[in-house]
């Protein structure tokens, strides 16, 4: 039987990039408190695993985010891996400051697509985030470090409910007229589905380059990994998730939050698509988490890949 | 500002067939037996809910499977839906016999793409399967049944490993030319990420109907919706699922199995892709079975809701 000769496979990108969010995005929405020490170790696991952009912690007020308050603590500390970028949550001036101090040379700024979310959030209006980054993006960029802008509820709102493509399109610029390396749309509810993903992303490509667009899905009902590959189709290169899953859903208790790392490295590596991250030693560093959270793992790929592990050592035993 | 007018999303069919397996798959796999009143009334709720193909029991050795020893019992019960086709399973002359006797019309029969499960899971080679399968299906087509025939392992064998796209083709031929209504293409143990889809059904088009092709995903590592994209892309349109995503893995304790019927809609209906089934009745026939089951209910989409309803519940009150 002759295979077929014509690829029936869509393009996709060949190499992409993860963003792991499990130490910062993960961990503050988990209702058990880490010790800092384990917080290192686990990022130095993920460091070690070949995580080349992690999302550490949030120099943010530490009454509002009480899991992060040590973030001077944990950045002192951590081990410096070639190639690997460290990035901090800054809110504000005085966040930035004390980013400055703590030598952090990636930030995050987090706005939003919808009135209602930033301003619960941040007590903001959209347009209003945006003229209170401007400076702190100007400054950042003037020195020298990498600025990655997100904007949440690009897919629905939990307060608003659906959200505008224009809307998310609007924000987008606003943000990449600010300087900022990276605009990362974030599904913060996990309500989006492909098509969603396809209109969304095809309204900003004429309006930013692909290669600076990211994507963050929550996996809460189960079509994160599907959207990651209806991002892939559309040219994105840059996608976030958190190792074990970690994180919850803060407006769905109970309910899945970020997709987890290995369920993503699995399907990447699966399609052939390279991501320079190994999969075992994420998962490595998720077996670690998950023993210091009363939270359990909620990667799909994690579950199975240990319960094979088991499997091949009783046979071994 | 304008919005784009030329759409970036890639073709899928409007509509989809749903093939709803929790009460035999799901049931079968599931440590704890249910009674036959509440299998019944399970799948009198997915009915209710739409789902125009259900396979509702195993006319096969009662040793072999003790969860649905009661298969007679069942179907003697089933209320009549119009439009809803109830799928039985048959191994051999006399599971048909047993099934020809209750008065079943459609008919499911399982063989796979590698030897090393066929042997385990039914005593044959593939191709002894095929010359066993080839007087009970024409049988069954002589009286007018509709018949199924699904192929195992078709994305990898628990005990083989990898399994060739020419190996599937080959037993699709080998089905389809029994004279088959569908063959349905299962991914047993959930290793399948989307571009062994878009290459397995490229393979199969040339020698049957895309519309008598259906796929079987199990989200053992995450990967089901993914993959159903995948196959919505290569112009399939029946999907097997499992309402709450009962089941499990039987080659990976502790790990998820089939995909869930509320997961597969939720993404469906979010696409504009019709498929007749009333998620919100989804699950509620996910609720009463779920408590009849110690294992609990793993759909994502499942959680998601039924957290929003509380929520709402909590609001009103």
């Amino acid at each position: 039987m002759e295979a077929s000769t014509v690829s029936a496979r869509p393009w996709f990108p060949q190499r992409v990039t993860i963003c792991e969010v499990g130490p910062r995005d993960g961990l503050q929405n988990e209702a058990v408190s880490v010790r800092t020490d384990d917080k290192v170790r686990y990022i130095d696991l993920l460091a070690a695993a070949g995580c080349s952009n992690i999302e550490v912690t949030s120099f943010v007020n530490p009454k509002a985010v009480p899991q992060l308050a040590d973030a001077e603590a944990v950045w002192a500390r951590l081990a410096v891996f070639p190639g690997c970028r460290y990035i901090a949550l800054v809110a504000n001036e005085r966040g930035l400051e004390r980013a400055f101090a703590a030598g952090v040379r990636a930030i995050g700024l987090f706005t939003a697509a919808s009135d209602a979310f930033t301003q619960r959030n941040i007590g903001m209006s959209v347009d209003e985030s945006l003229t209170a980054f401007a400076p702190l993006a100007a400054r950042a960029k003037a020195d020298g470090m990498y600025v990655r802008a997100s904007i949440s509820t690009a897919f629905g709102c939990p307060f608003a409910g659906p959200v505008r493509v224009a809307d998310v399109v609007r924000v987008a610029q606003g943000l990449w007229a600010l300087g900022v390396d990276e605009v990362s749309i974030a599904d913060t509810i996990g309500v989006a589905t492909p098509n969603q993903v396809f209109d969304v992303v095809a309204a900003l490509v004429p309006h930013l380059p692909v290669q600076r667009i990211g994507l963050h899905f929550h996996d809460t009902r189960g079509t994160a990994l599907a959207n990651i590959v209806a991002g892939l189709q559309s040219g994105v290169a840059i996608y976030d998730s958190s190792a074990g899953g970690l994180g919850g859903c803060p407006f769905a208790p109970g309910a899945t939050g970020n997709v987890a790392t290995e369920d993503v490295l699995y399907m990447l590596h699966g399609m052939g698509i390279a991501t320079g991250v190994d999969l075992d030693r994420v998962r490595a560093a998720s077996r670690f988490i998950g023993e210091k959270l009363t939270g359990r793992v909620v990667s799909r790929a994690f579950a199975a890949l240990e319960a094979a592990d088991r499997r091949a050592a009783l046979t071994r035993a």
